[in-house]
């Protein structure tokens, strides 16, 4: 099954887990022209091997780029390289998946410190931010050229955030005793929040803002016990991705493409 | 007129503003009995005059409290001395009010750095976090005494934090133009969910867990053109914290005690 995707697409985290998974079908799913640029912490290093094999299967279609979302250099760096690659072109879709959860679940209020809250929000919320702020001169290149219309669109010019339903506040009091997760939480609702501001400021780009919840995935991060493997969180996120208008930028939605309350 | 508050109640960032005023009617309309901590970075500090004022007009009732949010150890020591003070009794409210805004409004994403989303997010979340997780002992022993009931209310235990319509991820597309702010309403917005998780975590100890949005207030942060006075955001506020319950414990409540959606 293919997806209405194309252009120039950069994916954070991609070393392991949905970031990994969106590389691999992005690659299969996607014609020729389109360009992956794939980051993570250490594309050479032993925790990116799975990463270089995917790549080495669409040669030319895959480009691993190193860079940290909690170090400002080396995502300026990471502009650089890219821009160079991109000439002309601009970036079509930014897709910030990268995150950590610290302590590990259910992350109790007693197994907590201060700086599991700093360490969680710097990756989780400060990253998304920097990177996008750096990134989005090319963003609004991509949205500039208008090949796909004046409408907003994945195709055209768009950010999705890696969110998830426990960042629902509404949601809460029927989450919380599942994992307490309070950094993982804090941090993924005030993504959230960054999410509907960046639709607010960047509409007038013309640039889509969405927030994606990619359900509870068999991941490093999800665990064994959960019931989606990253494959089918990541055909439904794509299938999501494919549809995406002007009415959908600013919403959390999930792998599904239900709306789910902040 | 009296409010329906009594007890031990701590206060931090109470040098200025809405945190001064709180300080100011909590002495006027409580009773004798009632001791109000009163926490500061530098209660010696010449910018902490105003506070010395007040607590100088109400001898015995009012005790400045020396230490930073953003400072693990000096909440510690704090936790000691008030600890001392307290004796065999427990901490009945926590007003967590301490938080800074940065950069100073409008706060475009041009001005904002990745600096700013770190600091502001370890003064009004990681904070408020902290000092709770270190003072909960002394909540969870008012919360035991149970001299006011079974019913949870600002009498027996609580915490409110102090939130902001601005932290309302679906009031966001209204009020994203009139002060982008991306740090502070991240921050907010991570705040609510610490206030619903704290309120979920701690139901069992009966200690109730609210969010309260103070208006749009005249101060050093919300700027000359602000249409409320402290005081009658104070005296709003004080009102609707004597009324709190049970089904308030989660939620985000403005001054004069309407809901706000998350």
């Amino acid at each position: 099954m293919s997806v209405n995707l194309k252009g120039n697409i950069l994916v954070t985290g991609t070393n392991r887990g949905i970031g990994l998974e969106l590389v691999k079908q992005l690659a299969e799913k996607t014609g020729p022209e389109t360009q992956i640029y794939a980051s993570c912490r250490d594309p050479e290093g032993t925790r990116a091997e799975a990463l270089r094999n995917v790549a080495n299967r669409f040669p030319g279609k895959i480009t691993p780029i190193k860079f940290d979302t909690a170090d400002e250099d080396s995502i300026s760096a990471a502009f650089q390289a890219v821009s160079q690659k991109l000439g002309a072109a601009g970036l079509n879709l930014l897709i910030n998946n990268a995150a950590i959860n610290k302590p590990s679940a259910p992350g109790s209020l007693s197994a907590t410190r201060k700086q599991d809250m700093m360490e969680v929000y710097e990756t989780n919320v400060a990253g998304p931010f920097i990177l996008t702020k750096v990134f989005l001169p090319l963003l609004q290149k991509a949205a500039n050229t208008r090949d796909e219309g004046d409408d907003m669109s994945c195709r055209r010019s768009a950010i999705i955030n890696m969110s998830t339903v426990f960042a629902s506040v509404k949601k809460c009091p029927e989450t919380f005793h599942m994992a307490q997760m309070y950094p993982y939480r804090t941090s993924k609702a005030a993504l959230n929040m960054l999410t509907c501001c960046q639709a607010e400021d960047f509409r007038r780009h013309g640039i889509l803002v969405t927030a994606i919840h990619p359900g509870w995935v068999q991941t490093e991060m999800g665990g064994e016990q959960a019931p989606l493997m990253p494959q089918d969180s990541v055909a439904g996120m794509l299938r999501v991705m494919s549809t995406l208008s002007n009415k959908h930028s600013g919403l959390l939605l999930d792998w599904e493409g239900n709306t789910i309350p902040w």
